[in-house]
């Protein structure tokens, strides 16, 4: 029981997650801390790893990585993009690492809103990590506004065609986007055959908040689908990807995903049309894990 | 940045893995240490802990967990099963703590022979880890060795049906069995049609090893496979399974699967038909890195 603070190294340790079934830790050895700061809403923290590169760590919690962010943000980003036969309006709730913003403008787009509470991540993540957003928070179509997607989500009805929750834990400024009447929301929010793409949690050391999840956007749209997918930056386990529509999502067959994804010439890392129906095959743990 | 051991819990950190791709750290909080003692061969403990039940460890590396053995397992063992046409001798190379025996022997097989190499590993389970291998140890199809795989290999010829290695990481007493040479004899001991089943390290923290293993077995094996899946307990990331086998094995459909679990009336945790194919949609940036 070799014990870190004995060691020369410095590690940065996590804290408990929001949900957590507690009993476990990841360290992740630093070279470097790039930034440390406290916003209205969070505490914010930059370092640079041996392992991850640059992490970007809200309240304690790493919320993206250099080397493994694409991981996270295509699964959040690419499946409904895909999911959808024509998104042309997109709204992201949180996300100020801009990584889904760069994913999202991947498509033939009309444009796109960017909804973060907290300016603070948006300027240290455009300092300290571009290559995350790389030049998507320049593009002329993207619209970014400081402000609670609470309240911005009751300016618009019949208007998204996609949105994308890109929240972190549920125990900071993000507590109240997932509740029933949010959900409500953001269907009232979106067009027709409108879709909504959520990152719900680990199976592994949160499944009650997965299941949660799952059971409200069950409560909200009529079609729904959880994915699965590692992000190794993250707590132990695997991550849920839960998908709400308004559209019958089992009519998409694995063709018509090829097509769409060789017509727009897309060079993904992790999502793929295989990948998009491998990734929502549940083992039965799993499976009844949410239907509790 | 708050430091473990300035907390009254007591936790487990685990040492560094061979090949690992260092900077990261898994901690286990402890209920209670079980044993500690040493072999011929390595340190053995095992602990009670809040996350994961009693674990097993060996030379600081955690090998199972009470909790999450079924997913490391049934991948190990239940794919190479199905993917046999009738296998009836089975090898299981290692597998000291009796997990995979446990589900070797769920199949019509006429025996089923282990080679640990260490007497201690398999007591040591058997007491603290009954629910590991139940029933399997007493099962009179079960036929164990104490003795080092590498010579217990040289003895057959033409002989079993399916071989599986159940190794710890090369750093220990299993060092030698991932060598091009030790891999021709496993073929040379494998019948007609025969296959092999290797758990072959985390593409997460050890992609050397994985890439070393598949290229090892697609030298030695006309047909080879690699799924991947997620054990809780072992540091992040996804793990891998090899398969080699000597019968084309592009051949098997999800049709052939699905008869072959309702025929054994399984009722299985983690694999299942689906599983089967879904684990060997590999995402790209995987693809590559196994590649090389």
């Amino acid at each position: 029981m070799k014990n870190p603070i004995t060691e020369k190294d410095k590690w940065f340790f996590e804290e408990s997650v929001p949900y957590d079934v507690s009993g476990t830790k990841i360290g992740i050895k630093i070279k470097k801390k790039l930034y440390s700061g406290k916003s209205s809403f969070q505490k914010i923290e930059l370092y640079d790893t041996y392992a991850y590169g640059r992490i970007l760590v809200l309240d304690g919690i790493v919320q993206t990585s250099e080397k493994d962010e694409f991981i996270y943000h295509e699964m959040l980003c690419q499946t409904p993009m895909f999911l959808h036969e024509n998104p042309r309006r997109v709204l992201i709730i949180g996300g100020g690492d801009g990584g889904a913003l760069e994913e999202v403008l991947k498509h033939k787009i009309e444009k796109v809103w960017v909804a973060e509470i907290d300016a603070k991540v948006i300027e240290v993540s455009r300092k300290y990590l571009p290559s995350i957003s790389k030049r998507a928070f320049k593009n002329k179509k993207s619209e970014i506004t400081i402000g609670d997607g609470k309240e911005y989500i009751n300016k618009y009805k019949d208007f998204f065609d996609v949105i994308i929750l890109d929240l972190s834990d549920p125990g900071g400024p993000a507590k109240d986007l997932m509740s029933l009447d949010f959900y409500k929301k953001t269907k009232r929010a979106l067009r027709k055959n409108g879709i909504i793409s959520i990152q719900s949690g680990s199976f592994t050391c949160q499944p009650g908040l997965v299941s949660t999840i799952f059971s409200r956007i069950r409560k909200v749209f009529p079609y729904t689908e959880i994915r699965r997918a590692v992000v190794p930056c993250y707590q132990a386990g695997e991550y849920s990807f839960t998908i709400g529509s308004t559209a019958d999502l089992e009519k998409i067959t694995l063709k018509d995903i090829k097509k769409k994804y060789k017509k727009l010439k897309l060079d993904l890392k992790y999502y793929s049309p295989d990948i998009h129906f491998a990734s929502k095959v549940l083992p039965k743990y799993l499976k009844e894990m949410i239907e509790k």
